[in-house]
């Protein structure tokens, strides 16, 4: 394996938010971080970074997305959960092609990657499109393929619940262990109680968790309430779904009861607080979340909604939004902000020796660009790089060792043939909606 | 004076939000758009820029700043606003040398300029050192010399209402017309009831209006009931401090009669929706006022608070704030929203001119670059500038028609020097407070 060398790098410590190395190497072989702080003596490095005028840290990574959605960034604006879902979304999602998952993917993965991204939960369709993206870009996933249960298994082709658990079956800890899987129950609002049952047994069966969008309006727990006189929490518990570690996307609307289950089924509870802000849908409580010992990490969710998929400005907005909502000035102060996106995502994505920048850790790290007028002074560097950093001063982006972005340039993917793919895509699938909206109307 | 013309652009015109002109040109001459879409014929240009893969659109308009506190970034974090005042930033800035407006302002012009801003209203102290910056970077400003009243003239050195004045009565309309002028009383908290009634009848005298801070906190508002029996914006009235058009910065709690004091004297309101969600101040209620017909602005405030000047974000955070507080995520659509940044923070620095996509307006444009992932697809390009696109992503920024920014590089000023500068001087006023502090406990 190649040996990579850090030399110079300020670095950042979000597990341990008073640690700040100044001028420090960072020593990777085989996948690992080998030495902090120090070069160890007789390392014959590969690879050598000069990384003066740098800060390192640990990448992010995005616990609930809709990769693939990149195609449809913009194409639903200022809109209502409901309609924004109902009359934008769903109708152009229907053109939506098995080629198109993996080119939008693509897209998404480029953006990821200049962003700072070294993993993400994807949570969509015709997944094996999107591990071929995560095999190619070398990046880390937790792959859910979405279904809904049998009563919609028409409308976005022929998924199965089975299809979904061949899945994992044969992806679980591929290519090299960066991929990861779970099923992906969409949601308690459309599966029905048959097929999360299915989903529930089936999880049991294979070791591994749901990841399922929970309590993102208040419509849905009335509906709940009406439907099985509990809150949507509640009955996934009861169906047997948080048995296995499972990602619980938005849980904004959530009482002390759906806490206290959260918390004894050891779900991540995903925020998106851009996606959150954007279709106004108030936002997860993520400071009483953390109190009462929920784990909880951060997710852009699709760029249908966010309209990016950009790890820092989703930490920074998590951070801003916990404080405007609270009223409370102090809480989510930038280490452990950063620390959510990074070690509390990794933990939730199954990546369980990553996300730290220590001795012994995966390495996947990120080196950010501080030589610009907006970090400067550096009097707070966790600030700096929570409030003032930007996804494009990202230099490089380290995975399993292996540089996939070095001086900013990708180095694994071919960027301009993918947003080229992607921007006919996109514009064929909103042409499909808009045709088939005319002739809805005529 | 020199012929600039950009071709192959894509062209956003903010306040007419349906049109997009695609593939255009823009000519630039005397200052002005001459012309727009077409090529005239017979333009011989100095200078000619290709624009494929960019979008012009209005360069943005700051409308409330103190720039020189970029030495402060990350000074006093996760506090809230009395501490973040009393024991954070009161404490450093007394340390504050003339020279250091100079290079923290210097230093914030470099990043406001890399970030497509053109004009900032500046509210601050030794406001000569500022001037000097603005007629070094080639900048448009609205500059206002903080004042306290008597109480608090010894503070911050020999400032005088006085002096204020003077420095209205030299610099209007300096920098051939690209430096306007306000008196800068501090606030209804802060001044003396006589100082601001001094400051009144001095900005009537020289024609100005005042840049002032406002209702910020319910505690300001309670305490001028208790000390005048009225709103701080009632009380600023009656002395005659919005006699001419005026800034209000913050103006976040205020009732009806405010807001009707608000429009009918001209007064803008500058919201800075980074530094209230970051002091969890709550924030102005932008689409409230807009309905009232109040001219509404948008502002970065210091980097201490913010903590970078960062407009497109400032407009993003002001969009997807109004959605959450009003819980209605069909307010202040993207065109509207970068119109606020632009056209309407025009309008409020008193070029009048300016913030206009057209023929005839001021050449105060910019260009971002949209070949990025994150810019693709492009199904909606108000909304990508808005929500996708990053502050890094300008290429160019054009000021009365000169490159300020070109390729991504300042033409004005030396960067490198200037943040060297800010680095030394951001770590000499930190540390004098730190001794400050050590010296109090001891």
């Amino acid at each position: 394996m190649s040996k990579l060398l850090i030399l110079h790098a300020d670095i950042l410590v979000p597990h341990e938010p008073s640690r700040v190395l100044r001028d420090a190497a960072i020593a990777i072989e085989n996948k690992k971080i080998v030495a902090l702080g120090e070069t160890p003596p007789d390392f014959h490095a590969d690879e050598i970074i000069d990384a003066r005028h740098h800060v390192a840290l640990p990448g992010f990574f995005n616990a609930h997305a809709h990769a693939a959605m990149t195609l449809l960034r913009g194409s639903a604006e200022d809109l209502p959960l409901d309609r924004w879902f109902n009359e934008g979304i769903w109708r152009t999602e229907s053109a939506l092609t098995e080629e198109d998952v993996y080119w939008g993917t693509a897209l998404a993965a480029c953006e990821m990657l200049r962003g700072g991204t070294v993993a993400f939960a994807d949570h969509y369709f015709w997944m094996t499109q999107v591990a071929r993206v995560v095999q190619e870009s070398g990046m880390k996933a937790l792959l859910a393929w979405c279904v809904f249960g049998s009563d919609f298994a028409s409308e976005m082709g022929p998924t199965t619940l089975e299809l979904t658990g061949d899945f994992v079956a044969e992806f679980q800890n591929s290519a090299g262990g960066r991929i990861k899987t779970m099923l992906g129950p969409h949601s308690p609002y459309i599966s029905t109680e048959a097929a999360l049952r299915r989903a529930a047994n089936l999880a049991r069966k294979l070791g591994v968790g749901c990841h399922i969008h929970v309590s993102e309006s208040p419509a849905q727990v009335e509906n709940a309430y009406k439907q099985f006189g509990k809150s949507p929490v509640a009955y996934l518990d009861d169906l047997g779904v948080f048995e296995n570690p499972s990602i619980a996307a938005h849980a904004i609307y959530l009482d002390d009861a759906d806490i206290e289950i959260l918390r004894a089924r050891n779900v991540t509870v995903a925020a998106c607080p851009k996606t959150h802000l954007k279709l106004a849908m108030k936002t997860t409580r993520l400071v009483d979340l953390l109190r009462a010992g929920v784990k909880v990490a951060l997710g852009t969710d699709g760029a249908a909604s966010n309209n990016d998929l950009n790890m820092l400005e989703v930490a920074r907005l998590a951070a801003l939004l916990q404080k405007h909502d609270t009223g409370d000035a102090t809480v989510l102060p930038s280490a452990q902000t950063l620390n959510l996106a990074s070690r509390h995502g990794a933990l939730a994505l199954g990546f369980v020796n990553s996300g730290l920048m220590q001795v012994g850790a995966d390495a996947d790290l990120i080196l950010l660009d501080t030589d610009k007028p907006h970090f400067a002074p550096c009097h707070d560097l966790a600030a700096n790089v929570l409030y003032a950093a930007r996804a494009g001063d990202v230099d490089y982006v380290i995975v399993d060792g292996k540089p996939l972005v070095r001086k900013g340039a990708l180095t694994t993917l071919d960027e301009e043939k993918i947003m080229r793919e992607a921007n006919a895509r996109g514009a064929r699938m909103v042409r499909s909606a808009l045709t088939q909206t005319q002739t809805y109307r005529a």
